[in-house]
């Protein structure tokens, strides 16, 4: 048993909660003109006068009073009607209390005007399909993960490495230096994957190019034949859906290689129809590329032709690779913010559009999820992209929580290294983001401790303990868990480049068993719960060293403390647990403790514990509301 | 003398600073692809080790160093370019200071990741006409300004009121009690503009109409007869241009009246062209009408025609009331937020930037401002509108701030009480909503303290000394002052419809010349200091009684101190006031006095103070570059 300290900090469960998940929203996609229930929850001892419900309806709000329709030992609970008038529907509670009303919106409770950029959001548009979140995206780097072919010859462009070899982290031959893994490869180790509980394995390109990460695609007509050609990925997509598991491409819509068919045609043939793929300019190298680079030309959607090509219909690029054999299961989209965006061309949201029809057409079970580095909310309602890799409102935020300060690792895409936040700043920049987008999109969203793009988790945290913390963090909040191949046995590096290393699957030195048992474990905490699956998302804890929250669905509550540190300590309301209910320890060592002044979360750090600590309903349903009115005044 | 309490509370003036006034941006409208020099002042003390600007091209961030150009008592100073890709193109800017960097927007500073929704903005897309925001906005309701026609019939939907009967507040008759002003009033009276200090005359509705506010018009062909038709509006324009002011009109571009031609010939004929003009349903009244009142059908612009004959080319509405005899210097567009928007249509942005570009045809100088009673924000582009009335950003918030507890006046649209708020909340509020807009439109939004849509200002603060604080923020904030006739000799009401009063020409018992005084000294302040009214906008105390900012061009700084209350009072730093520069007293009694320690801010209350603390140019050009960097490590 753990000493526990005594609790000294304060709790967030006396502020009124609404969010998107079932416990509040009678309807997640509705349809335009329909009606949707959603219910606020309001702490005893708020003494509000009234609960009214805001929805922007054609620009213009227009309030209306929420229904008492329950009251609960903790709370009383609200109920109102929003009509999803427009495809995206905003709405927030006005919370009439003593001293001037306050607004909840999904950044939290404000005692002034607020802007409606935080406000919930109802939105007619389907979400991710639910098989996504539910369990673990695994990425895999295929030159990287494990050889299976033998008998390959080198091409012009490349060095050879040798598996064991430190990947070079900057400078010449970064991207040329050649491993030699394989689709075979992937293959021969899926029991891997499967043992750690893996449902999802999204490999990066796949198509030739002139590189080891294949970012450069020479053709998107072809599976790379150094990793085995077509057959190999129609072999290893075969052997993915027998164990149950699914598989996703990766696709650079946003530009081609230098070496691509449609390039080489357009540079040839000023009348070619490729011509208009590509931006042309009177500057040196004489086309725009990718940031600059030259080996990178940036496709013009402005062509239809390209649309045609690449992202319309069941023949194009995006289309043809999600049929049998390949049948694959969706598409993480490379620098996705950038697709169809020039200058004065805005084109992103309808190319997303247009990919997430084509793919509806061949499978309506694909999904579709966006490289988006930076702030992606305003491209994120739900419409094109299903979800985006999360950097913004998980993986920066987090990072900083945990970064051992000694790491030096640099600030992603920063002229500086990467700096030491508290859990306030972490959660404040968390709920900053998820805000601008609807839940259903946010519960999806594919959160990350690192890609091939980063420094390695284990890098920047400096010990297992600390990614213990990282990782439970990773599979107890709402979205896709998606880890990069290696960081499960405690792989290295200090930028993306240098993460990239080989899989040891013969060199116990560079293989963490502890580690790998620490994600088992999660990957089996995250299944067994609904809760963390699809639960909502309430703050309990937000201190500089530990942060708690409660997720929750109708039928469960999971109580979720991560701690870096050491630290005081809080006390939760009695009412937290429903009587009759014993906490249930889910995972970590300690059990959540009850004093006569109520449940104790332990101060001891670092660590991660999770309770579930209710398995019944809540009564929150207007069957209980003439009860409630008459308890209440 | 005022005697000073003894300073307490802390200054802000230690923050780094950015905006986009012309001590910070050379360009404020460059063009697509054209470099932009942006300034940032860091304080001396903040130990920075480099500063960092960051720039969102197509959708990706770039940083780049910026660089040390100048070190004045204060501050450092430093300098990088933007290159304008995007038509709109957002920047901050990383402080990379020990312990972590920080990222300064338009919010603010933050020790966290942020979005990009609060970057700093420029824009390719020009601004309102610099003589908009230099002087007062008076609104008039020709209703109830003054009669100058004395042979009038009154219509079969009126009810004659005397011109000194209270408005009817609510309920029958509020919309049909007719007061009998008119255009000749208007014209009888322009001295009173003049001696006020008016710059820009804006009239509600002149088209004939069914009720006393004419949104609801039968016609746009014509001025209302009761007005004294179109020959009273030329009159009224040739007068009002002769005494170098200008003049607005009001078009209700979202829906006409149920009596207008249009809507005659669409119920009459379902083959007219006007039938396409409205949205027809299937439930009463058969059509949708504005908030639902089927008085107000709602104008639909996906039909051609109506674009044609409502706000394209010069023969269009829009188009033809700019041009002479009536020469209207622009429109302020009524419930421009939901105009164009209907469930999944959104044509609003569209229809701005059509509306812009027919005005710009007659008349490049004339302006062209949205109602817009919330969250304007995400409008506010600067393509389209100019400007919003800026409730949300100015109105409500300074409302909340200088309320009086006790008039228990209703938060406009809301089921509740207008609450008293601290000055911490209201700029936050400020700044929250100011942020997301590009500073070029922020400074000229139609800031104001009422409208014909709300109770008084004086009803809502119970006293003139609040009239004064209030009308203060409004003549010293940026942006555009806009004032309803009356608010100036203290007129009242409860609400909207309450508070259309009649002017009291006659009726000394009405007119309060000691409320007159202070709006003409106000307009009198702010046409004497170009600082007030193009200035920069910096913080300097933000506490729960008084806030404090400064105003700043490159060769003026004008410190603003407003007071609800008494306070504790502040000390700012020596360095404010230049060497050799006496302030100077602009407005308010006493002097801003030095102590050994710095400059006291005194704690009276409630007042406004307003100084001039530096009248020669600020050194931050790179000319001073090479001495600065020697000063500096």
């Amino acid at each position: 048993m753990t000493a526990v300290v005594a609790p000294r900090v304060g709790h967030l469960l006396g502020a009124p909660h609404h969010d998107g998940s079932a416990l509040y929203v009678s309807t997640p996609t509705p349809h335009l003109g329909e009606s949707v229930t959603v219910r606020v929850r309001v702490p005893v001892g708020l003494d509000e006068h009234g609960v009214h419900l805001r929805v922007v309806r054609d620009a213009e709000p227009r309030l209306s009073a929420a229904r008492l329709v329950a009251t609960t030992a903790q709370d009383r609970w609200y109920e109102a009607q929003v009509l999803v008038h427009n495809p995206v529907t905003s709405y927030r509670f006005l919370i009439d209390v003593p001293g001037g009303y306050r607004w909840l919106n999904g950044r939290g409770l404000f005692d002034r005007e607020v802007s409606d950029a935080a406000d919930f959001r109802l939105t007619v548009f389907e979400p991710a399909p639910a098989w996504m979140s539910r369990s673990l995206v695994y990425q895999i780097f295929p030159d990287r993960f494990a050889r299976g072919i033998t008998d390959k010859v080198l091409p012009d462009w490349a060095q050879a490495a040798d598996w064991s070899d430190e990947p070079l982290a900057s400078g010449h031959g970064v991207s040329t230096q050649l491993y030699g893994g394989d689709l075979p490869g992937v293959h021969a180790h899926l029991d891997h994957l499967v043992e750690l509980g893996v449902g999802t394995v999204y490999l990066t390109p796949v198509f030739p190019a002139r590189s080891n990460h294949r970012y450069d695609a020479t053709s998107f007509d072809a599976v790379d034949p150094l990793l085995g050609g077509d057959a190999a990925l129609a072999d290893l997509s075969r052997a993915v859906h027998e164990r149950g598991m699914r598989v996703l491409g990766d696709i650079t819509t946003n530009h081609t290689g230098v070496g691509h068919d449609w390039f080489t045609a357009a540079r040839a043939d000023r009348s070619s129809e490729e011509r208009a793929f590509y931006y042309w300019t009177h500057d040196e190298p004489g086309y725009v590329g990718w940031l600059e680079h030259s080996s990178l030309p940036k496709l013009d959607y402005s062509a239809p032709a390209l649309v045609r090509r690449m992202i319309s219909g069941p023949a194009s690029v995006i289309g043809r690779w999600l049929a049998p054999p390949f049948a694959l299961d969706g598409w993480r989209v490379d620098v996705a913010n950038m697709t169809g965006r020039y200058a004065d061309q805005d084109l992103t949201h309808e190319i997303a559009r247009t990919v997430r029809a084509t793919m509806a057409e061949i499978n309506p079970d694909a999904v579709l999820v966006a490289e988006h580095f930076h702030d992606s909310g305003p491209d994120m309602t739900g419409d094109g992209w299903h979800a985006s890799m999360n950097y913004a409102a998980f993986t920066r935020p987090v990072w900083s929580w945990v970064v051992d300060p000694d790491s030096a690792v640099p600030a992603v895409g920063l002229p500086t290294a990467l700096p030491r936040r508290s859990g306030r700043e972490m959660v404040a920049a968390m709920r900053d983001f998820d805000a601008v987008v609807p839940w259903k999109v946010m519960a999806t969203q594919w959160n990350m401790l690192g890609s091939h793009d980063t420094p390695r988790l284990r890098t920047l945290v400096g010990s297992l303990a600390m990614v213990e913390v990282a990782a439970g963090l990773l599979f107890t909040y709402p979205g896709t868990p998606v880890l990069f191949a290696g960081d499960e046995i405690g792989a290295r590096g200090t930028n993306g480049e240098h993460a990239r290393v080989t899989m040891p699957w013969d060199d116990p030195e560079r293989w963490d068993q502890a580690t790998f048992d620490v994600f088992r474990a999660l990957t089996a905490l995250r299944s067994a719960s609904d809760a963390l699956c699809v639960g909502g998302l309430r703050w309990v804890v937000v201190e500089d060293d530990a942060v708690a929250y409660l997720r929750e669905t109708p039928d469960e509550s999971v109580l979720v403390l991560l701690a870096r540190a050491p630290w005081a300590g809080a006390r939760l309301p009695a009412e937290l647990v429903p009587d009759g209910t014993v906490p249930r320890t889910l995972y970590g060592s300690a059990p959540l403790e009850r004093s006569d002044a109520g449940w104790l979360l332990p101060g001891t750090g670092p660590g991660v514990h999770v309770w579930r600590v209710r398995d019944t309903a809540l009564a929150t349903d207007s069957s209980s509301a003439r009860t409630a009115d008459a308890a209440h005044r």
